[in-house]
Parts: C-alpha cells; sequence; structure tokens
C-alpha cells in the first residue's frame, strides 16, 4: 500500500482517516476509528499512542475479537495464500509461507498446543525473529499463565503495528522499530581500514546450517557502504560474519605462510535486541585478531 | 613393528640390523646395509644423516629405484590392500584407502598426469598433510621440472623416514619430526584462566565440509590437559576450534543477553609447518574476543 | 586580524586585497599583489595555488629574500616582542618566546649553526611541532645541502601560509591543514560504550616530563564531546592518554581487586602527520586492555 | 642467619632446637619451646603450623606480650639501628630506616596515632607491601576495634614468621609465601615471540614518582630469563612495565613513522595479592597492542 503523510492524514475526513488506516490492525478498522478522535497527531508517535489507546480502553472483550483477528503463523492460511497483505509479506519474510513439510508439522503441532492452551492464536511479530528464535519463542510462552499470555499477545500486536505504521507513513519523526548490523576493518598492521576486504553475512541456524544474506566490500574507511542489516529490525539470532583476510594481505602483497594462517576469518555472535545497533568491528593481522559489541 | 633401542642397534651385527631397519625405506634394504658401516650411532640423528648419505652416495640410477619403489598415492595397491605395513598405515592416516569414488577418480587422474610428466610415482609425505593440501601440493609440483622434482621426491622419502626412524627407534634423542597444536583460555571478565569450558576441534576442508579431530575441556590453567595435536606432525590444512563461551559464562552466573551475545566462538586458522607449535589462545569476555598465533 | 570572506576578496580593488592578504606572507606584501592578478578564485585552494605559483615564478633572488624576511626560531625577536603577530602567536603557541635559559642558549647554538651553513633562518611552521621535534627537524636539516634545504625552507613557508590563509579567509573549501586527536572508550565488560570514563591527554616530552593538554569525560557513546586535540595541526610529538579505568568500574559497582588491577590506564603513542586523524581507541574490562590506531 | 633442615631440626635437642628457631618469632624464643613438643616435624607446614598453635594456645596475656615485642615502624629504632637483625633487613627492604624527614614524621604521626587507640605497636608483614600501601593499611587498621586490631596484628605476625622460616628452613616442602611478577611479549606483527626487546619494571607511587625495580631482555620465547619479580612475595603496590616497542621493529627492519607510532609502550597496573602469580604479556604490532592478566 502506498506512504501517506502525517499531514495528509491530519486533514482526511473519518472515512478517508479508516480507508487509510483501517487495515494497520489486523482485520480491526475500529481501532483506526478510535483514533480518529484524537487527531491532529503532532507526531508519528502520537499517532500510535492513539492507536494503542484506542485498544487498552475497548476492553477484555474487544481486545480479545482483535487477538483472534489474528492469522496462525505457517498456517494453512499463509500456506493457501489467504492472508492479509501484510501478513503475507511478514510471514514470508522468514520464510513461514514455505516452510518444509517437517517443520510445518512442527509449526502446527506447537501452534495446536498453545490454541489448546490459551484459546487464542500465537502471535508474534515476524519481522523481530529468525525461525529459530520463534520456535525458543512458542516454549517460553507456552509457560506463561493466561493473563500473562494475553499480555505478551497484545504487545506482540503493537510491535507489528509499529513496524506498519512506520513503513506507511511518511513524518518527520520515526518510530524507534529498526535495528542494525554494522561491521568494520581495521589493518592493525599498516595502522589504518582495511580497504578492499570482502566479506558476508551469513544467518545460523540452530541445525548449524548457514545462509548468505549479504555481501559486502570495506570502502576507504574499513566500513561497507551501507549497513549489513538496516531500515528494519535484526532478527532475533545467530550471524557469522565471514572476513576474506588472507586474500586482503596477499593482494597487499604481504608475505605470509602457504597456506596462509589466517584464511577466512569468522565472527559468530547472537542478536537479542531487533532495535539494537550491533556493530561487530574485526581488528586483524595476519596472525592475530580481535572483535567485540562496538558502537 | 616393535622399537628397537639405538643401543641394540649398535650391537647389532649386520644381518640383524637390516633385518631391524631395512623396511625404513620402502622396499629398499640396501640403504640400511649402507648405513651399517657407519656404526656406532652417537644418535638417532646420526643414524638418519647415515641413511641419508647412503641414498646420496648411491647415485641417480639407484635413487631412481628407489623413487619407483613407492606405491602410487590413493592407487590400486591401496584399494587392494597390498601396500607394505607402514604404508597402509601412513595412506589410512589421512582416509587415501578409502576415498569416495569421485575423489579416487581425482586421484587416479593426478597420478597419471605426474606419471606421463615426470615417469616416477608421485611421492609426498602423507602424515604431514590432510587431503586438500595433497591436491594443492600435486598441482605445485606438476609445475616443477624434472630435476626438481627429482630432488622433491627424495625429500619427501626422507621425511617419511624421519617419522619411520622416530617411531621405530627408542633414542635419548628425538628428531624434529613432531608438531603441536594447543590452545588456551583467558577469562577477561574474571582476570583469570577459564576453568571448565568445552572446545572442538575440526578440520575444514575446501569444501566447507568439516570433520571433528578432538574435544577437550579446559583445566584450572585454562589448557587442555593434553596438545589437541601432538606427538605427530600437525597436518597441513585449515582448523576451526570452536569454544562454549556462552555456557561457560551461563554456568559462572554471569548476567548475559538471550541468546547470549557469544555462543559457540569459532577461531579459524591454516597450519603451514606440520612440525611447528600452533598455539591459538582464546581471550574473551561475554561482548569481545580476541586470539593470535601463540608460543 | 579580522577573518575575510572569499566573495569579499573576488570583488576588492588591488589596494584593498593587499591591504588584506599583504601580511600572510612575511614581511612580503608582493605575494598577494603577484596573485592579485589570478582573481577571481573559484575557491581557497585556487588562492593559495596562485600565491604559491606567485613565489615560484618569482626566481631564486626574490625566493631568497622571501625567506631571509623570517625571524629566528626562539631568537632575540621572540624575546624582545619585535615579531609580527602571525609569528608571535605561532612561536608563543609552544612556549618559544618563554624559553627557560638553558633552552633559548640550544635554540640560539643551533640557529647559529644552521645560519653559518646556509645563510639563511632556520625555517619550520612551528605549528605542526613540539619543541622536541623541532630540535630533530633542526639536527635533520642541518645534514641536507644548500639546495635541498632552499627547498625544504620555501616548502616550511607554505605550509606557514597555508595555516595563516586558512584561518583569515572565510570559504566554502577548507585547506587540508588540521588534524585530530580523538579516542573512544569500549567496556568490553558490559558490551557497550564506557560512559562517563574520566580521562587526560599530557604531551610527553623527551626529558619524560609531562604537560597536562586537555581533559574530558565520556559520553554515552564513549566519546568525548569535542576531539581532544583538533581545529588545527596535531603537533609531531609523543602523547599519553590516562583513562581512570579503575574509578569507572568501582563507580558501576564492579567487584575488583584492592586496590583494582588497572586504576589509572596510559596509552602512550607518537604523531608523525600533523594532519592526520590520531583515533586512539581503549578496549577495556577490569583485567585487560587494548588499543590501536583506529580511524 | 645459616639455613638449617628440617632433619637436621628433627634431630636437635631442646637447647639446639630454640637456638635455631628461637628468633623466628620477634624477641619471643618461648614460641619455639612450645613448638618443639610437636616433633618430628613431617614438613615445613607441620613446623609452621606447631608454631602456630603455640602462640594460639599461650592465651591473650602472652600474646599481648608478644605483639609488643614487635618494634615500631620506621620508628626511632629503625633509624637508631637497634633492631632484631630479621626487622632490619624487612624495614630496609622499602626504605623504612631511610625515609626523609616529611614521612618519617607521617610514620610517627601513624603509629602514635595507632598505639592512642589500640596501645600496641602497628605490625605489619613489610615484605607483602609498598610504602603507599602500608601507610593505606595504617588507615584501614584505624579503622578497627580492638579485638578485629588484636586478630589482625597476630594474623600479620603468622606472615612475617612464614616468610623467615621458608628462608631458614630448608625443607622439600614450602610455605606459599612467594608470588611472581612475569611478562610475555607476542609480536602479532610476525606471528611469534617477540625475541630481543628490551623492557624495564617500575614502581609507581601515589606521588607520581617512578622507581626503576628491574630491567630485562625478551629470549627468543618473547619471555625474560627471570621472573621480574619472584622468590619473594610481590610487594601490593602500582607498576608500570615499559616496553621498547618502536626500537624492536626499527632492529627488525619494519617500516614505522617517523617518529613511529608506538615507541615506548607502559602498561600500568596495580598488585593485590603478594603471593599470586601477576603474568602481565603484551601482544603488539607496530599499530597497536593490548595486555591481560594472563597465567
Amino acid at each position: 500500500m502506498d506512504q501517506v503523510s502525517l499531514d495528509t492524514l491530519n486533514t482526511l475526513d473519518k472515512a478517508g482517516f479508516v480507508a487509510a488506516l483501517g487495515d494497520i490492525f489486523e482485520h480491526s478498522p475500529w481501532v483506526a476509528e478510535a483514533a480518529f478522535a484524537a487527531r491532529p497527531f503532532a507526531s508519528l508517535a502520537a499517532l500510535y499512542a492513539a492507536m494503542q489507546d484506542g485498544v487498552r480502553s475497548a476492553g477484555d472483550e474487544r481486545q480479545l475479537v482483535l487477538i483472534n483477528a489474528h492469522p496462525d503463523l505457517a498456517g494453512k492460511a499463509a500456506r493457501a495464500g489467504t492472508l492479509t497483505a501484510d501478513s503475507t509479506a511478514e510471514q514470508a519474510s522468514i520464510g513461514l509461507d514455505r516452510l518444509p513439510d517437517g517443520e510445518y508439522a512442527k509449526f502446527h503441532r506447537l501452534n495446536d498446543a498453545y490454541k489448546a492452551k490459551f484459546d487464542i492464536p500465537f502471535i508474534v511479530c515476524v519481522r523481530r525473529h529468525s525461525k529459530d528464535s520463534i520456535l525458543r519463542e512458542f516454549e517460553r510462552r507456552l509457560a506463561h499463565d493466561q493473563a500473562g499470555e494475553r499480555a505478551a499477545a497484545l504487545g506482540e500486536i503493537f510491535r507489528i503495528v509499529a513496524l506498519r505504521l512506520d513503513q506507511r507513513v511518511n513524518a518527520p519523526d520515526r518510530l524507534k522499530v529498526h535495528g542494525r548490523l554494522s561491521s568494520h576493518v581495521l589493518d592493525n598492521l599498516a595502522g589504518k581500514p582495511a580497504h578492499g576486504m570482502a566479506l558476508e553475512l551469513y544467518e545460523v541456524t540452530s541445525s548449524g546450517a548457514t545462509g548468505l544474506l549479504a555481501r559486502g566490500l570495506t570502502n576507504a574507511d574499513g566500513r561497507t557502504d551501507a549497513a549489513l542489516i538496516g531500515g528494519r529490525p535484526v532478527p532475533i539470532g545467530t550471524y557469522e560474519l565471514r572476513f576474506q583476510v588472507g586474500d586482503y594481505y596477499a593482494r597487499a602483497g604481504v608475505a605470509q605462510a602457504d597456506p596462509p594462517f589466517l584464511g577466512v576469518v569468522p565472527l559468530r555472535f547472537s542478536v537479542a535486541e531487533p532495535e539494537g545497533h550491533y556493530h561487530v568491528p574485526l581488528l586483524c593481522t595476519p596472525w592475530s585478531y580481535s572483535t567485540y559489541r562496538g558502537s
């Protein structure tokens, strides 16, 4: 759906406003209707707060209807293609629409267990997760009690909505829904940024398999021109950065052992805060390296 | 074959001496016969030098016979089990006796190319290599000229013999044929050696596959009780050490992110000198780590 | 003297132009006169180049006059206060106007030796140096021959002029005459920037004495709000950064030894390129630290 | 006094035994007399335990006499040279016998304050301390109550005695009274130990003054041949190791800036456990270095 500016939203009548934002909450245009009364909005944050207030003041029963308006994760609807546009894109972002049969069955079982215990669908802000972390989240939340889990479901709905709003509405302020994963390579042999070092970012799953997420080449400042992950939450999960240290020093004409002591240097780390900045630098020589969570 | 002491060798008559060491050079008891004249040997190094002298002074023709007495690498004899005992053990040490068909064919092609060019079998001291490094060695040596390659073949025969002698003969001195791969974990959070951290050593092949070579647990001094590889050459190749840093800090009760920033920390490096000491320490905190070739 | 904009300079008549820039070259308004012909100047760099061209095309004799128009370093004129305004400020910037008698005598001797050999005053761009590096520069240049030293003197004059121009003329572009000395503290115990750590920057002289140059306190990003040295060349010389690591961890409530293993951490390094960026970070825990030339 | 072996002690009669060990406790031969009954001693530790038992079972009054048999720290007796031989050597080890007048007065004041509060002399095991740490210890202990301080005094007497016994008696076991300060330099540019790097160890006092304690040169393994401090307790205090990194790389022919970025690298740290092993390595390149408390 097209972007709309906050200024435009502030001038629309109720019908126009609900046409523009009615689908932000899954199958629940009444939340946009409720928020309309708080017009005009000084900021995107104010609009978001008004929508949250609309839900909070709607009472238990209506909140339950809202929760139940959400589809199963990796459920039949995802496979059948009958989700809302937003849900389709969100579930597809980590492959929940095309799970191998074994994993599909696993999600199915967990969904059933969850519904049996709480009588609501399992809701999670998919864009903040990898498949592995969603499975852990399932287990963690299955241990909740009814009230705790109702609150958790609303919390996740608000996270989903924040991401949708931030994407849909053009405003001077942004909701703090994005994180960043970046790197930086310092060549401690030359005492300056490593220029022209190739690097790759991989996702590491619990099964040990890896999937390539991004490639980069360091510029004169030792950084990649763009963040490796940016403009979105950094999914909770485990990552491996791989740096072509051996090739870099070979091209620089540095004498190395054959094969060089350091060829591909992997840095493995996990992300726990999708809205955080994960800066993972590499300091290296042909015989040593170090890393740390930087800033 | 049983060990024999240098003292005993020094008292044996020629027949006994050749019975004890005649098989050290592949199918070539004449080298032991030639060395016998230099008795008594003050050291294992002196015995080894006498055998090398025997070969060097034997002339081109006899050296060629010695070279041709060696079997093909990963050849039919290895599959058929008709190698000498030493050759059998050596080739088996990196799986040359049980190659998958594709790799067997590759070795076969390289052997043929080598023989077509040099008219001698390709000889390499297998215990100093991984499969990958032997394939690189094949390519490197195919670029030699006839004279260079004759010298290379003798050089490899002397390496094979040094390892066989060092294993067979009990003497106060040792030939410098062994290397060492060790690690050490310093916990920079606590300012002391990391005690009780699990670690694993993997071989990393050019295809990216990995094979577990050793497991260890750090003792109170932050080291494994035994070297990860020791008492033999460290095969030329690429290795990955994997440290259970996240579990270590969890057991120590240190507050960490969920999942912890550092779970399994991999250190990847290559070995170029099989007789060297590769000490690869890990200095770590829950948020940083470094490594270097130590001593 | 007040700043003047490049636009204004481009509209002035010759008299006005020389009035504005005639003193940029020491006692040599003819350089501004010569440059006037190249008006208008598209940039500060173009103005600077025109002035350099004026000197280069003026011939040996006139260049010699220009060179001789410069005062002795730390000479009688400096003590007597009869230098040009610019020279006064420049020499005072490293205390050449108030040397202790012993050092004054040393400069005097070096000036005499230099004049005896080259028959010109020793010229150096003082703002790029510390006292120690000027003394080393004296010795280095005393080894030159006549021609090499004439070129060196002109080179230093151009450096002096570049700094004066960059300060005097307001233009969209800047001459690259400034360097930067900055730091950054990462707390590898907490996995984030160290906030609130006090640090000091000292000059370290060859005699071992130290002088405090700057104090700072790290902000939430682990940096000082302003560069420790910036907006000027970083004088060639040796520096020591001192960080209050022990106090920082004590305030954070981290258990430490008594006294803490790390109290004040000194990082000592030297600057060789006054126009470079010297970023010297500290990565620390209560039991370890590291540094490197960063970017 | 000469060493005596544990075997010899076990064969001596009471008079001989007391003659050999009567002065171990300051002016208190009765402790040796009491310990004599526990003969023979299986180990030095057993002898030490028997002497401690002798004091513990002697009752408050006698313990007070023992405590009062100790001289003032840096008192008149030290200046006048009328201490026991052991006390003389101990106080001299950190210069308490030749304090400048200002410091002498300070010790005098603290001694008086201590005596006024506790009516016993201030006793501390001097060999475990620097002057600074003794002054801090004075302040710390002035805050004790009477009972706590009586126990502290006995504890220090036992430490003094352990050091005297360990030095006097030749036995297969040793009392754990010695610490160790050592270093190790890894050259991360070359990937091996730094051979031939000069280093110095300085004491750093609270006033900022420094005193040279030891010099060393790294051997082929990157270590000094002997510990920088060893065979004694490492005095509580602050130390600075200074490494000639710039000279080392200059001699190795490595291209460096002029002056080199790293010339003298200082590592500053404090010792809190005199019986501990303080291993403080330097990992360096011409542009980076790191250190940590090692093992």
